[in-house]
Formats: structure tokens, sequence, C-alpha cells
């Protein structure tokens, strides 16, 4: 398959360079370590094996990769069977310039990124694409040098399809086959039919723990250590059922407390908010935090330990970038 | 007048260090630093100028002062004037040890703690006492060193009597003397006739920005700068109004506003929960925190902000004290 990478970071020089050991045809777009890659490639080093993915016109003994490194989103073969989109949900702005050469195209989109509903800005950039998947990573990875991923853990990947207004789709060929060429690649994979639902579910976690990660300075294992923050993350995760289940996305105790279970099995990991605040990079909040609160006011629903993190989130953002 | 002090510390040395420069004959009760001050006394320094409280014994040129340094409680004068009380809401649980002179004596006292009813203490421990008034301390001090008092800003003091259930008390000649004694002391003094009334309105205060400040690891000045922090603090003084309400101690929402101006035009103040969080102490969390949120939960009024920043300080403590 051919694939085009955007946003070749933490996420998608993972995906990308696993996509591209499996056989497949990459094409990755590379902002600031252009040069880097054009030359070497990328570099991941991951439990899952470490890898270097050199460009396709690097020859080399053990293996040969069809791997190719762009810099300019004009290069991306606009006959790509998909395009994965992984850069961070605060740099959507730029969405409109990294696509535009699929603009008038049947291109099948496939965004990884946090948050609710960033699939509508595609609907909205690409009302020609073919078809519109999101994806949610649960990962843990950094991209520590030019052209160097280090891969820390995990690696999960959830993929629905997104239907502008947020109702489920159904599960056909298209949707399997990229699924198929992520299972090739190793990464484990579900298929769900409700991409929303997915995106609640994913941030009954992110809300309470990506935050409470920089508010608090502590892991995951910290954070439900003490019985009065272990509290709060569930009171937080009550606040995401209520809001979810204003738009019809029924999120069960049961699941709640499952989750809870299974960061206690969980080796101790750094969420991405974290990893960017500590990085001093902006944080996902608008994503993560603010969308959710937006669609909370729009109906009448109080979410006030959610809010409490946004509002403390957002002074800490602030002092942390203007350090820069 | 003849007065004892009961934990001197950075509040209780600065005043009684003041109250016996203005003459008056102070008894201090001293823990740690005993062997240094039963030597030296206490030193001051303040902008309002430095000073040397030397034990009584001791001849200076300048200053005699009727200054006595004690190590046991029941060397406390039974006939002191008055009885301050400064040690820490947290050391509470040490009140019946320090109070065992004054247990079937007409004492009159003087509270001066964060918090809400930490005067019901005193009624218990000492139901003979003749008159219980709390004082509500705006001061900014530190114990720097053994002996060694730095008052680094404000000093005012709110004083009002405490009358078991809560209600207004008359406003008479005792609690003038007493008003009077810390004005001959150069501090400005309020007398109040609602304790209550009062501890409430230095909660409206002290919940966002003690507990922010600690969070956010930020100074008053910097939490009011950025507009989504300061909401914070303007939706956690409106909890604080919630409850204060539900027991009939009304608080304007002209007030409230008042404070945050008066807050803009403050100097950049440290509180005392974030020098206790800073020096690895305990934080006052059950006077400032969990008293408010246990009277909440008895009237069935949600403050879920000022839950959220319980949960959190409780975790931080939790880890600043088992660092240690």
């Amino acid at each position: 398959m051919k694939i085009s990478i955007i946003g070749t970071g933490a996420v998608g020089g993972f995906y990308g360079s696993i996509l591209a050991a499996s056989g497949n045809e990459v094409h990755f777009l590379v902002r600031s370590d252009y040069e880097h890659c054009r030359q070497y490639g990328l570099k991941l080093t991951s439990p899952m094996g470490d890898l270097q993915v050199y460009p396709h016109d690097v020859e080399k003994e053990d293996a040969k990769y069809k791997a190719y490194f762009w810099n300019d989103p004009q290069d991306l073969p606009v006959d790509s069977d998909f395009i994965i989109i992984a850069i961070k949900a605060t740099e959507n702005e730029k969405l409109p310039f990294l696509l535009q050469s699929f603009k008038n195209k049947n291109a099948t989109i496939l965004l990884i990124q946090n948050g609710l509903g960033q699939e509508n800005h595609i609907h909205v950039q690409l009302p020609m694409a073919n078809r519109v998947f999101g994806g949610l990573a649960f990962l843990c990875s950094v991209k520590e040098a030019p052209g160097h991923i280090h891969h820390i853990d995990y690696g999960d990947l959830t993929i629905a399809e997104s239907i502008p207004g947020g109702s489920p789709a159904e599960i056909d060929m298209e949707i399997e086959k990229l699924g198929k060429a992520f299972r090739n690649a190793r990464i484990s994979v579900t298929i769900e039919s409700d991409l929303l639902l997915a995106r609640w579910q994913k941030l009954i976690w992110n809300i309470p723990f990506n935050g409470l990660s920089v508010i608090l300075n502590a892991s995951t294992e910290e954070i439900i250590t003490h019985p009065n923050s272990l509290n709060l993350v569930r009171d937080i995760m009550k606040e995401v059922q209520k809001v979810a289940a204003s738009e019809n996305k029924s999120i069960s105790d049961a699941f709640i407390e499952e989750r809870i279970q299974r960061t206690f099995k969980m080796k101790p990991y750094t969420p991405s908010m974290k990893l960017d605040y500590d990085n001093k990079r902006p944080m996902e909040l608008e994503a993560i935090y603010l969308d959710p609160l937006l669609r909370a006011e729009i109906k009448g629903i109080k979410i006030p330990k959610i809010q409490t993190l946004y509002q403390q989130l957002s002074y800490l953002e602030y002092r942390n970038l203007s350090q820069n």
C-alpha cells in the first residue's frame, strides 16, 4: 500500500516507520528534520525491536525500505491509499496548507489525534474526501533527536469512521483494509463503529490523567496511590460520562471502574500532555478540555472539576510558554 | 498587662515581641528554641523596625523588657490578663497539654488561627474560660532561625468574640482592652461582633489563594494575572459565599470584587500555606478546606472546585511529607 504520513513526530514517526518496515510504501512529510531524514531516514528505538528506516534510494544489506521523505506537502503522492495525519491537535490550523495536494481528490484519511470531533476539520477542508477515519492511539513515545523516535511503550490503535454529526458508521472492507495494514505491522487494532463514543471513552481516561499529571507533577501511578487524588480522578470521569451521555454516548460505571483498575495494573505512564509541558510545548488544552467544556455548556451541563483543571492548566501553559 | 503566648512561631513570636516592646509583661511558651530564647530572647526583623526582646533578667542600656521564656506550659502565669494561642491549627490536638494550667481558671483567650470554629476547641477544653476571642491575622512573617522572627509585611488583626454556636457577640470593654493592647503596639486592629462571619470573609480569600499558590507554584500576583486562573479564583470565592450563606453569614458580590481588586494592589504575597509547603511542614488543610467541605456536606451544598483543590492538596501534602 501507498501511505502518506503528515506529521512525522512521536506518533506519525512511530506508526510510519513500522508501516514501512512491514513492506508498505510510506511517504513522510518532514518539517524541521528534513535534511537529516533525507539522508538517514528515521531511527526507531522500541521494545518491539529497533529499526533504521533508510530512504528508498539507500540500499542496505539487510533491508530495502520504500520510504520517501518530503518537505513540501505538494510532493506527497495524490494516489496514496491512505493519508495518515498525525500532527498535534494544536496545529490543526495548518491543515489547509498541509492538505493542499488532496484538495479536490478522493483521498482517504486517518486522523490520529486526541480530542473530540477533530475530524470535522477534515470534513471542512476536504469535502471531496472519500472516507475519513479517526484513530485513537494508546501510545507512549517521544521524539528524542532529529529523525529519532523513541517508542517507550504500548502502541494500540482504535479506529472508526467519522460521520459528520457523530452517528455510528458501518464497518466495511475499507476500514478492515486499514486495520490490516497496522496489524501486519504488529500493532493491536480495535475497529469500532462509533467514533464519537470511542473518543469519549478515551477522554474518560485522558481528561483526568493528562491534566493531573501536569498539575500535580506526578505519574499515573502516583496519582492513583492517594485516596483523595484517586477520588478526584473518579469524580472527573463521572463528569465526562455526564457530558458524553448528553450526546447520546453512553459510558457505564463499570467502564469507568475498569479503566481505573487497568491504570493500577499499568506500568507508570507519562501522558503526552506531561511530555509536552516538560518540553515547553503547547499542550492540547483545546482538544482535551475546551472542546468538552463547550459541548457541556451547549447542553447546560455543569462539569466544574474539569473546568477547574482547564483553568489551572491554561495558567500553567501561559507561564510555561512565556518562560521560553 | 500580663500576657501569655502559647506558640512562639512566626505569628505568636511577632505579636508577642511587639506587645513586650510596648511595655506589657509577656510570657512566651517556647518549644524547640527554649535554650536559645532563655539566653537571648527573641529577635524580630521587621519593616516596623528591628527589635531584640531580651529576657527580663538581661539588663540593656536601651530597654528593659518584661519578657519571660518558659518551656513548660505549667509555668505560664495563671493570672495572665490574656492568653494568646498562636499555634497552627494542625497542632490543636496539643491544646489539652498546653492549656493545663488554665483548666479550671477564668482565663481569657485569644486564638489567632486560620479556619472556622477552631475556638470550639477552647470552649471544649476550657469550659470555665472567662471569654474566648478569635483573632484573624493578615500577616506575612516567617521564623527564620532559632529565636529569630522575620516580619515581611502586613500585620493587621481582626478580633471578635467566639460564642458557641456562631451567633454574633456584643462588643464590650474587655475586647476593647484587648484591641488597645495591640494598637499600643502599632498594630491596626478591627473589632467585629460576628466572628464566624469574619472567618468566612477571611476564607473567601484564603481558600483560593492559599491552595492555588501551592498547586500552581505561583504568587498571588501571578495567579490573578491570567484570566482563566483569575476566573477560577472568582468561582471558588462564589462557592465559599454559598456555604457561608447556608450558615446565615451573608457575603456580598461587592465584597468578593473588592477582595480581588485589593489583591491586584497588594505587593506579591506568599500565603502561609505556600510557606508551609515549601518548608515541608503540614499544611492547614483541615482548617481551611476540610472543615468548610464538611459544613457544605451537612447543608447539602456542592462546592466542587473547592473539593478539587482539597483533593489535589491532600495528594501534594502526602507526597511532600513522605519525602522528608
